[in-house]
């Protein structure tokens, strides 16, 4: 399945380079030159065009399916980051992230943990799947890192430059990848689960993490974030916590709704503070 | 004393437009129209001029001695930026860090807290100095209020857009100020100390609130910490904390060595990472 974005996402053609930043001071100068300057700019920029396509691969005898977003005017190979979906499994949610991932530049990845068609329709079945995976550490660590391969075996990623983000329990999934060995620059928690039954793998964790998690998150008790900490830090590991004041569990999910009293919803300010967290983080590891 | 940052800080000057972001395959294109980009490039870029002064002030019967940052190439109100000094006093550090504000395009004040001459030689003497105010929080807020009224008053700054940050000691005192009910868009603090004899004035903080903190610092507890959320929390601040793993106190700054054992050491990763978190957090206050 292949679509343009601009159509099917409705994402906004990007124009790569602003080139009119003209005070109205400078008008009378300016609009001499502007036929000019319009040609120019016309020979030199470019329109986003994102391309996304389902993927059907296998983890041992399991299949599995993904899906891929990346933009179709960009050449060469470029950072590409694996998206790990909630407890829902993967849904529109994390395909719009993939697309947002996109149209910043990257390929984007978004892995299936649970197998094809295992979407479940309601918090019950998610928290059967889900705890399938948290109880089963090695299963989850081969079933992210076949999603991994994936996205490296793509001829438009640079292989040195690959990042994982992950919300809720791909939060932890992520968390789970770097703490298998899994070679990648950096990996991104959105109130992801932080607890590890194996500490000790900490020491395995290549690249740098950072975490983002709502201050009110009832899930994750002072002492699992005390845990995680020590966990890095003993490690030696390259790592930052943001805590977002007022954020509850769920914070970057517009389908949890508003109310923090049921421990998990939306917080629109978290979540854009979140997002460009992010961007400065992989702008600093995709250097 | 007026002087200018090209000539005595060492700052390089800034042309604000970066007019030939040309690709080398465009190159063919581009190469007859340089002449007239160069000429237009030329009547609206502006080079960056830092003048700073130092500005004496007084607090009650108490002289302070003050130093102000701008950018005297850029006309026009701007946001104003309170730097407040560590247990040192206004020392070069804090200059410095004012012309980086400057070049920025915030006008940048920083404050003398201790009062003029008052200049701690060593850390014995830093501790005394420091302990004045932190056991009289009333007079600190006297103190950094008088600064901000000087910065307030300056004829560039737009009194709708101010923010305050402080290291250390300076960290304690810009949230000494927000809990003063001082009319701010944000503070924010770097490996500042944020204990408070008053918690309940939490809810005279009228600004945001960005906490940058060594995930390692030894002089901050657990328990304080929690009392600090606690704080904000139950006055339903608008705050996030940043937690910079392998840093301890006064990570931002140089002459603190690098020798973690010691409590205090520099961390260049968490220093350029808490002022890029800085300018995120003014760039979404000052909107």
């Amino acid at each position: 399945m292949f679509f343009c974005a601009s159509f099917a996402t409705g994402a906004r053609p990007i124009n790569r380079l602003a080139f009119f930043p003209l005070a109205v001071y400078e008008w009378g100068v300016m609009n001499k030159l502007i036929p000019i300057f319009l040609a120019a700019a016309c020979a030199i920029s470019v329109q986003a065009k994102i391309v996304t396509q389902t993927i059907e691969y296998k983890q041992g005898d399991t299949t599995l399916e993904g899906y891929l977003a990346y933009d179709d005017a960009l050449s060469g190979k470029r950072p590409g980051v694996l998206v790990i979906h909630q407890w829902l499994g993967l849904t529109d949610y994390e395909q719009n992230r993939a697309v947002m991932l996109a149209s910043l530049g990257y390929v984007a990845f978004c892995a299936d943990i649970y197998g094809q068609g295992v979407r479940p329709k309601n918090t019950a079945e998610a928290g059967v799947e889900a705890t399938k995976y948290k109880s089963n550490r090695a299963l989850l660590r081969l079933r992210v890192n076949a999603g991994l391969d994936v996205l490296k075996k793509n001829e438009r990623v640079d292989t040195r430059r690959v990042a994982a983000i992950g919300y809720c329990f791909g939060g932890t999934t992520v968390l789970e990848l770097a703490r298998s060995g899994a070679a990648l620059n950096g990996v991104v928690s959105f109130h992801g689960g932080l607890d590890s039954p194996t500490p000790a793998d900490g020491k395995n964790i290549k690249g740098k993490v950072l975490v983002c998690h709502g201050a009110d998150d009832p899930f994750e008790k002072p002492e699992d974030l005390a845990a995680f900490e020590k966990e890095l830090r003993d490690a030696n590991v390259d790592w930052r916590l943001i805590k977002y004041g007022g954020a509850v569990h769920s914070f970057t999910q517009p389908m949890a709704g508003s109310d923090n009293s049921k421990g998990a919803a939306y917080n629109e300010r978290a979540d854009q503070r979140s997002w460009q967290d992010m961007k400065n983080f992989f702008a600093e590891i995709f250097q």
